[in-house]
């Protein structure tokens, strides 16, 4: 008896999973014991159902969700429709009938995952999302059952393919900002409006979901600090280079005494720094940990059959599960009291491009401002004036956020200084 | 009640049990949903013993396996000793005493796993060796767990942290491989009998095990071909260089049309593979698939933290079933019949380093014997001659191993021609 599944939309990923299904047909029902079988689709209306259909998917096509969700026959519902509702509203129900469920949903799950996983629990029913965090990338397993015996200190992640391919265009070309989201808009990288994926939103939801499986921690999404790259000029780019660092976009979780901090900002990465060369689509997650060190684990964060590739594997899993009578262990078991890092715990180098006027004395009066919050320079850069302007560049030794924070409202109190970016400095 | 465990060894890695289990005992205990105790270490005589007690390990310390074997008390075994016996033995003991064992030993698993296999079979016990192939890198569990959905074409690896020490240094820095060997030796990285790291023996080892994961079949390590580093010039480095490779020393394992593949050589990487940037002592995993597409795992293929780490992660996970009743699954479930590749299905781009006298026509008379084997160059150089001799270095397009011995043989046979070295090229 084959297992069934449920599809909920059948958009880019989901139509990637008959492609796995028929091409690993043997290895896959070989792991889960058992042949796994696409019931029943939903797809929004009775257009679309005859547009597929029409198309050659020879699938039983329905319209009201409730024909899976009250399927005695279907034991997965698979979710890749995206957004919050009706996804989540889906979820519940199929949960509470007793269904397990895939998602691939990374927004819901980071904002409403608490919730959904407690339904899941009270139905001793699973709820599996592998493909939320980096596509392709077996991370979530991974963490959670192979680190389980490492203490990871902190977690630093390439997690937006479209951010990346931008900075990368950035970087090894050049370009700006607009340049660069333009080409990305044209490949169909970013969507018509990029918002999340250029101003660390996507990347902070995943964030969310690194921070319970890593550290057994619920941060919110609002805890999580996000600063996107449209600020990035090339002339940040260019000094970057300049000083041996690439700038990506990099989320960055980790544990201080106090609790755990987590943002996702534009990163100076050391060229040798592994995740340095994690270029294009590609996304990277790189561990910090007592016991291995340090680890990454890299593939493509996006795409049809890589990310219809981690769902199938979250199928198997449970389809397997089904066939040895143990279904329902949680995805995540690794949970502690969540405590959020005092700001003055969280510490990290940082860079500083500063627009002074072109007269002498001003290193001086920023050496004192600096000075004046404890904080020492590792770098100083006195650039090409511009007009009446000097720019300034600085990377500091390591200081915390609060220190940031001072240091930043101090500088605004000076009427002719500009800062212009600060970027966090990775290995200083 | 605690899960008792029993080391055979305490050695390097053995002696990194310890600090995981203090250092994350809570997270472990969760994971474990037990407290894991070391019951009994198994050391080779009463003087060592006594040298262990004096140093202030607080330990039950055994010079007699059977004071472990015959333990009711004991559950899981944990083989850290090293070579083939009495590793074997002791391992066969324990597992046809019903104990469940864990093992680092990758000579011993590349060559007789399969009858430990069965005897662990037999006895419904479960045989686990994450540690045995690149050390701290999760990526037997991944491959088994999280790659089920996935069909793999082809496993490239450093899997020899020893040998790419030594390679980054002759890369890097242009060492030769006597000087890099000689560093190695002085920073403990090398034995004093190199043979196993430096002639690809050690990574073929792990390529037994990898396409026993990877790929479902089990290749005997005699099947494996194995070249190693140690003829490989600076010469050869530059010439690589120049033309915008590095050479590693890789494992690869691939299915062809006939069957799978094994080899280690070193083999020409473009700059931009991700291999390419795995220096030092690190190790990765490369895998090529038709879902995920490219993914790599990297990390510390050794070391006494890391590699504890992974033996640990093995006994959560014993433990673990032992607690929920499900103990006894295989390792790795994936199982096919095996075939090996015919060399003519096994293909690839070649890198011939060949001495010519140095007179005019040389190029000619070479290119008519790569010609009659139907091979045709991708880049050609001439270099500089030395003597009477000149250098010409040639990067073939796409040939098998079939062409490759036939075109071997017959450039043998020009007495004035010698071939210097030939290696893989990749990304042809
Ligand atoms: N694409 C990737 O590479 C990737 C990677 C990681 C995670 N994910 C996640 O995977 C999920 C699916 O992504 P996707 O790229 O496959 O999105 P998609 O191509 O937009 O597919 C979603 C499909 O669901 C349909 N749908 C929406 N609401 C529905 C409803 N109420 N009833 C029935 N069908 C409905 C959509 O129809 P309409 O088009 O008519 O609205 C569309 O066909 C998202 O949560 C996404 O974040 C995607
Ligand atoms: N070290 C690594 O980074 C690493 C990485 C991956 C896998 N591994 C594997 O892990 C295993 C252990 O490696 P290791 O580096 O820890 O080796 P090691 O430091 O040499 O430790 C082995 C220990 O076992 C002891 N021993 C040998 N035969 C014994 C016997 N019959 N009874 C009791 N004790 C015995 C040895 O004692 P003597 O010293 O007196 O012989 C030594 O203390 C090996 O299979 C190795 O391939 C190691």
């Amino acid at each position: 008896m084959a297992v069934k599944i449920g599809l909920l939309g059948f958009g880019t990923v989901a139509s990637g999973i008959p492609f796995l299904l028929k091409e690993n047909g043997e290895k896959i029902r070989a792991a889960a014991k058992d042949k796994i079988e696409i019931a029943k689709i939903l797809v929004k209306d009775d257009d679309e159902k005859n547009r597929l259909l029409a198309a050659g998917n020879d699938y039983h096509f329905v319209t009201d969700v409730d024909a899976i969700i009250k399927d005695p026959d279907i034991s997965i519902v698979v979710e890749l429709m995206g957004r919050i509702e009706p996804a989540r509203t889906f979820i519940e129900a199929a949960l509470a009938a007793g269904k397990h469920v895939v998602s691939a949903n990374k927004d819901l799950l980071a904002v409403h995952g608490a919730e959904l996983l407690a339904v899941a629990k009270e139905h001793r029913a699973a709820l599996y999302y592998e493909a939320a965090v980096a596509g392709g990338i077996p991370i979530l397993r991974t963490l959670a059952n192979s680190l389980t015996s490492d203490k990871i200190t902190r977690i630093l992640g390439v997690l937006n393919g479209t951010s990346n391919f931008m900075m990368t265009q950035m970087v090894d070309e050049g370009w700006t900002y607009e340049a660069a989201l333009a080409k990305a808009q044209e490949l169909g990288y970013a969507e018509s409006d990029p918002t999340n994926d250029v101003e660390g939103i996507d990347a902070a939801y995943k964030a969310v979901l690194l921070s319970q499986f890593g550290f057994g921690m619920t941060i919110d999404f609002d805890q999580v600090l996000h600063q996107g790259i449209s600020t990035i000029t090339p002339d940040d780019v260019a000094v970057a280079q300049e000083l041996g660092y690439v700038i990506k976009l990099v989320g960055d979780i980790r544990e201080t005494p106090s609790g755990i901090a987590a943002e996702v900002s534009p990163t100076f990465l050391p060229k040798e720094h592994p995740l340095a060369s994690v270029n294009g689509v590609m996304n990277a997650v790189f561990v910090e940990s007592i016991g291995i060190g340090e680890s990454m684990y890299y593939g493509p964060g996006a795409g049809q059959k890589p990310t219809a590739t981690s769902v199938v594997a979250d199928i198997i899993r449970i389809a397997r599960r089904l066939h040895d009578g143990n279904v329902g262990k949680s995805f995540n078991e690794f949970v502690r009291e969540t405590q959020i890092a005092h700001p003055s715990d969280v510490k990290s180098a940082y860079y500083f491009a500063i627009s002074t006027p072109d007269k002498r004395g001003q290193l001086l009066r920023l050496a004192q401002i600096f000075n004046s919050e404890a904080i020492s320079f590792g770098q100083v850069l006195q650039q090409r004036a511009n007009g009446d302007t000097a720019r300034v560049v600085i990377i500091t030794h390591s200081l915390s956020r609060t220190q940031l924070s001072n240091v930043l409202e101090k500088l605004e109190e000076v009427a002719d200084f500009e800062v212009l970016n600060t970027f966090k400095v990775l290995g200083e």
